[in-house]
């Protein structure tokens, strides 16, 4: 009868599927296409060694201490620093350091979301960002997306409406599909933001891992072309990708009419991001090596991509379908005749090959025969082997 | 005219005081009373340092990999074996590992709290709480408190009327007023949160700092004498006051209707905390140096908190009325006259010694003649010289 104590909020908030399927993945002869981790074998554990070795050797008791709520000034600086090059220019005051970017998707919900607000998202889109804005009791609503992201005609009727808050998306190599925003899209999408007065949240964990293609402007620089134009646009950024997810930290760049109420939020949220992880993050960019290290997880991904690519068609052909991603660590396919992939997925267990069903990442309306598979922790033999397996489960569930 | 976009709760959240009058004394030459944090002098840096060159030894790629929502089995099981003996029996999987006591509070009046609810708090309490209870648009109703904790009385008089969800509060050396709650009445809120279907928040950051006094059970370890009992309690506590708080690592021991939606709630926070941060806290309890350091702080505390009494009464006399707290960080006075704090703030100053008026911790109606002065970070020398300090500016702001 306590049940009944539990807010409304979270009784309509449902379980990550994908979270309760990594616990399969676990197993040890699982070939799991389920997870969006990054591989650890590409972690910089040299580079991480030496910095954590270099902290104990210095004066570092101010590294167990409390810290200011935005986060460590020196961190920020040097964010602001690295990430000039790679298009976004932000003063370092107007950074604010999060415990991962989950937290500064929560964060973004609370100092922007009342009930009932409208945002708009990709259709279908990162699943933690459609639980976050359903924790704010936001009005969610789903725009067309596909290879090349977001349908901005859709946006923009949506816009004209009136009283859409927030853009939210992810242009580059989105997940779960793998997409990637054209710049034409882009531009187009800042302007009408500026226009309709709506805030883009422009979360970008994977932009540094292009592996086809050429780089594209972040929204955040197109913005920044207009006076005042950055105003619109919150910038998301994280460490978790290129560094090390367990460290937990990520990065936004705010509007300035957001920073008092984002700090008050951050305060409210957990006091301040992990001093310790912070420190080692700023000592780590100091090091230098990220941007070597980034170009060792590219050649890495791209050969696993590749490598998922190649056996995916070897395997099913056109049973399944699919676009090659140009970077990130998600691919997204369709299987043939509408088969569900729920259905393929309980065979794929029998068969020892995990992935998650496409219907996770949808608003409402899902499609249930797409598939979101990931190829960050294959080898090219895993990835045979995976995709071996995934033909079993699909032949054991297609019509026959 | 972007600020419109902010939320309702936002608009309505003030930045901490106490936040704001660190920024003041960070400055050398003043004398802080007004910090709440722990004395950096006194972390076990031998003991965090030999873990951290044992971690690097090892094998830790795990470490900066993602983690598990509700925590490390690993540090949730020593949790388990180290807080039975100290009055919390619960089992390894109903603790939850949060970034810190105030993530706990967010993700507690996450899951309990809908706009509106009821929530009992002392009169006045920890200021952070009352910003995240006025995140989730909850009525929060204070309650008078005292030298001996929360009135039950009082409580008993509200669970009467119905419709209280939650009762939050500090039962030992609460923050601000160092109260501690006496046996009677912790086990007759017990009795009535049991009664009346609410929920206790048992907020227990300062339990291992007792200084003075015998040590009581904690309200959950009462509420355990009758089966089923701790559903109606959540205990929580934290390794900042005892550890160190920049690894951002706490606790909460939950009852166990509350673990799904608690786990999809942090799940939404942060993903999960540091894991680097929770293998170092795992390993230092592995060490079994945690109950020596408990013993250094408790003598280091007392002496710090009996050289600001002895000071205050012999610089202020009658002037500054107090008691003397058995434990924590704080001590709570109230200026003679109802003169306020804020008026003697104002001269303290320029006379460069800085505390926190007591008003920032009340809902309504504050007693503007209350003050928080904290000991953590005092000599002997500088707790008189404070004093002294003190009494000039009492001096300047006293009515003539």
């Amino acid at each position: 009868m306590l049940k009944q104590l539990l807010s409304a909020q979270v009784r309509g908030v449902k379980s990550s599927p994908v979270r309760d399927l990594l616990e399969h993945s676990k197993t040890p002869d699982i070939i799991s296409l389920a997870g969006g981790i990054p591989a650890p074998d590409l972690f910089d554990m040299e580079g991480i060694d030496s910095v954590m070795a270099e902290l104990i050797a210095g004066e570092h008791r101010d590294v167990f201490q409390y810290g200011l709520t935005e986060g460590e000034a020196d961190l920020r600086q040097r964010i602001a620093e690295w990430a000039a090059p790679g298009g976004v220019t932000a003063a370092w005051d107007s950074i604010l350091i999060t415990s991962g970017s989950q937290q500064g998707l929560d964060l973004i919900a609370r100092v922007l979301l009342d009930r009932g607000d409208r945002v708009i998202v990709e259709r279908p889109t990162y699943l933690a960002a459609l639980q976050v804005f359903q924790f704010a009791d936001a009005r969610v609503e789903a725009v067309r997306g596909g290879p090349e992201g977001l349908d901005v005609d859709e946006v923009e009727a949506k816009l004209r409406q009136g009283g859409v808050k927030v853009i939210y998306l992810l242009p580059n190599f989105a997940n779960p599909t793998g997409s990637t925003m054209r710049l034409e899209s882009r531009v187009r999408l800042v302007a009408l933001a500026r226009r309709y007065e709506a805030l883009i949240i422009e979360d970008d964990p994977y932009r540094q891992l292009r592996l086809s293609g050429e780089e594209l402007p972040t929204l955040h620089s197109i913005a920044a072309q207009e006076p005042g134009g950055t105003e619109n646009v919150i910038y998301l950024s994280t460490f978790s990708k290129i560094f090390s997810p367990g460290v937990r930290v990520a990065w936004l760049a705010m509007p300035s009419f957001l920073r008092p109420a984002a700090a008050v939020a951050k305060q409210a949220l957990d006091l301040h991001t992990s001093t310790l992880s912070q420190r080692i993050v700023a000592r780590y960019l100091e090091t230098g090596r990220l941007s070597a290290r980034i170009q060792v997880l590219r050649a890495a991904y791209r050969e696993r991509r590749d490598a998922l690519v190649s056996s995916l068609r070897e395997a099913l052909g056109d049973d399944l379908r699919f676009d090659t991603p140009d970077g990130g660590l998600f691919l997204w396919g369709r299987f043939a005749h509408g088969v569900p992939a729920a259905q393929v997925l309980r065979h794929g267990l029998e068969k020892r090959v995990v992935f998650v069903p496409g219907t996770s990442f949808y608003v409402d309306d899902p499609e249930h025969d797409t598939v979101r598979l990931s190829y960050s922790m294959l080898t090219p033999a895993s990835a045979r082997e995976g995709a071996r397996r995934l033909k079993l489960a699909w032949d054991a569930a297609r019509p026959s």
